[in-house]
């Protein structure tokens, strides 16, 4: 085992399992403090509540509390390991919550047989919760459960591998556009993978103003296009009236690669079939679609991104999920909607292009960072985020009609 | 409002609504600590638990967390206000977990609209626990709720309104028998009250030696008798083949009267039947079935217990539910079976017969606590507790099979 691998089983083991604790807020010393907090004192808010119902928010944990749901069917690049084994994960996601922006957050872990199953069982503990954050659950199951559980519940529920995903990747892409002088409307996007993440990015990018017939997606099969007939309701909206088969019949003359795949899937050879200017996000983790260094060598015109942190332009989830939860809890929405999703976007990139407070370069561990192809977003210890971000996410709702304060 | 009602409502709001938080229990500042915390080091717990299930224990929260769980059908004296109201109630419930046996302790609040959707609800999530408080959940369906969930969870299933208070009655009822000098095996036992704890009271005392056929249980239609034909299969079990009819015929020289009913449904004159120094129990909060001030003047000879702070011998749940899931957590057994609850019971028993530490005098603020009438049962802030009972019920887990490490 290497060294890294026995310092993550060691961080998690010691000194007692886990990475999340529960704690009291309130004093619980004395027998007053006792029967303020339960019996009979405890008695009082349940009556409000039972009153008004808002006034759960008032009175308990709820409205600072995100769940984080799993059933543990597509954990991280694992695979189908079930829920059990996805429980260090959805603790590490709840840790995040509460480091980025202070908000008390849990892992669930489901076990289901139906897709149905599973909706029922996260709707009825939603009222638990002031958020739902779901986890690490496939595709295409993950889009019914979402889309059935923004209906039934009315707190946020928030896929974080699709829109997450999109958010970071759309405030990288539009920004990087620019620097490349080139205009989303009129840009051809190829994208690699048609998983969930893959269609999130590729319908938020539509929403920032790309045009979906300027869009090759593909799969394991190849370009997805209108004469395919082996493809379910949401790769079919990605269907394009198109002769080009392979990735290197998209490729040409393209404008932008999104690699939301595997490792090593886009030759060198492919990228010099791109147009001028391209912009390269090779998002598979630990293993990006291309190698920057050998993207690089390959040509000089790009830019590049990709979910390594070791590597200028991370696209890190952490750059969005604590901040649009925050944004949203603040001003009680009922959902995250496209408003919200945007503003986040445009948040993200705007503190791209501004001076880098020193500690954050302290952080990253760099000498200088300045908006160009070396550093598109922000990185993701920038305190910045949680204000903007969150701020511009709570306007949103409250602009949209979806706060509730 | 009374002073103390607003106390308790501000209390629950301010300085930040709710009573319990969620915090990160490692370091989580760097961005090696983030790495090691989520990816790519949460990989490997991840790969480890995939192979070995128990790993769950090892690597995350899992083994010392709670969870409480209610739909709000019977919240304390309330009722049924549904699940929303009942969060400040397991919210309580949770900080009490913590602040008596350092448990992680989350409340979940279920929606549902069968029975069986609520114990699929609790099952299917029952992964990310160590385990399970049932609350404040309504008889009869609190029986097969509570019976269906320790047949598919592999964690303890404890519903604590049932077993929590029939161990410290329990516990309490042996310890003034063996004051007054009765034998339980020979004692009559009036129960007023049918419901899920008078119920699991009474199975209970049956385990500790008392005579099924020496009870007598009253619900709002007086003795459960062979000749009725309106009772459930849970109140079947106590039906007594006999001709008393009422209160005052069950009570005419009984040695027990336990009340899990309401306010003063025990007039003196009907106290005045009983047999010589007689036990009572008269749980009903706030509001016992006799005034203890009023029993102690009809006659002298009596030990008397409630549920109130503000008088001697507090039957409070307190006492066990937080040291039986310590003990049953401690060794990760599977359930909490009768050894384990008898075991509390004893355990309970014996730290009232022991001189009392000094900071539990000053806690309770009496200058001596003495085993006898008025000093039956430990007080809730004893902090052997915390070390007897977990212990005696560990080993009663390890004992009997059901202990996992």
């Amino acid at each position: 085992m290497s060294d890294f691998k026995a310092q993550a089983l060691k961080y998690h083991a010691e000194p007692k399992p886990g990475k999340i604790s529960i704690e009291i807020s309130k004093p619980a010393e004395t027998v007053r403090d006792l029967a303020l907090a339960y019996s009979p004192g405890v008695a009082e808010p349940v009556r409000c509540i039972a009153e008004d119902p808002n006034d759960v928010y008032k009175y308990t944990a709820k409205g600072n509390l995100v769940a984080v749901i799993s059933n543990g069917s597509a954990i991280l690049g694992l695979g189908n390991l079930g829920p059990m084994a996805s429980k260090p994960v959805m603790e590490g996601k709840a840790l995040l919550f509460k480091r980025f922006a202070n908000l008390d957050s849990i892992d669930i872990e489901v076990s289901h047989r139906t897709t149905e199953e599973f909706i029922n069982t996260v709707a009825n503990i939603a009222d638990t919760f002031g958020g739902i954050n779901l986890e690490d659950i496939k595709a295409p199951e993950c889009f019914e459960i979402e889309k059935e559980l923004i209906k039934r519940c009315n707190i946020p529920v928030f896929h974080d591998d699709q829109h997450g995903t999109a958010i970071v990747t759309a405030a990288g892409m539009l920004n990087a556009l620019e620097i490349q002088g080139k205009d989303i409307s009129k840009a051809t996007i190829v994208c690699m993978g048609a998983g969930a993440a893959a269609i999130a990015c590729m319908e938020l990018l539509i929403k920032c103003g790309a045009k979906r017939e300027y869009i090759y997606m593909l799969d394991t099969k190849g370009v997805i296009h209108t004469r395919r007939d082996d493809l379910n309701e949401y790769k079919k909206l990605f269907a394009n009236n198109t002769d080009k088969r392979t990735l290197e019949d998209a490729l040409e003359g393209a404008d932008v690669f999104v690699g939301v795949s595997g490792p090593d899937v886009l030759p060198p050879e492919a990228l010099k079939l791109m147009a001028d200017k391209p912009v390269i996000f090779a998002c598979s983790n630990p293993d990006p679609e291309i190698k920057p260094e050998l993207a690089h060598a390959t040509r000089s015109d790009i830019i590049m991104a990709t979910g390594r942190s070791d590597y200028p332009n991370q696209v890190n989830n952490v750059l969005c999920f604590p901040f649009i939860f925050r944004g949203a809890l603040d001003v009680r929405a009922r959902e995250i909607n496209d408003e919200m999703k945007i503003a986040a976007v445009e948040a993200i990139r705007s503190i791209a292009k501004e001076p880098v407070p020193e500690a954050v370069l302290k952080a990253a561990d760099v000498a200088a960072l300045e908006f160009g192809p070396e550093y598109i977003i922000p990185k993701p210890m920038d305190p910045r985020l949680l204000e903007r971000v969150s701020k511009a996410v709570s306007d949103a709702a409250i602009a949209s009609g979806v706060a509730r304060i």
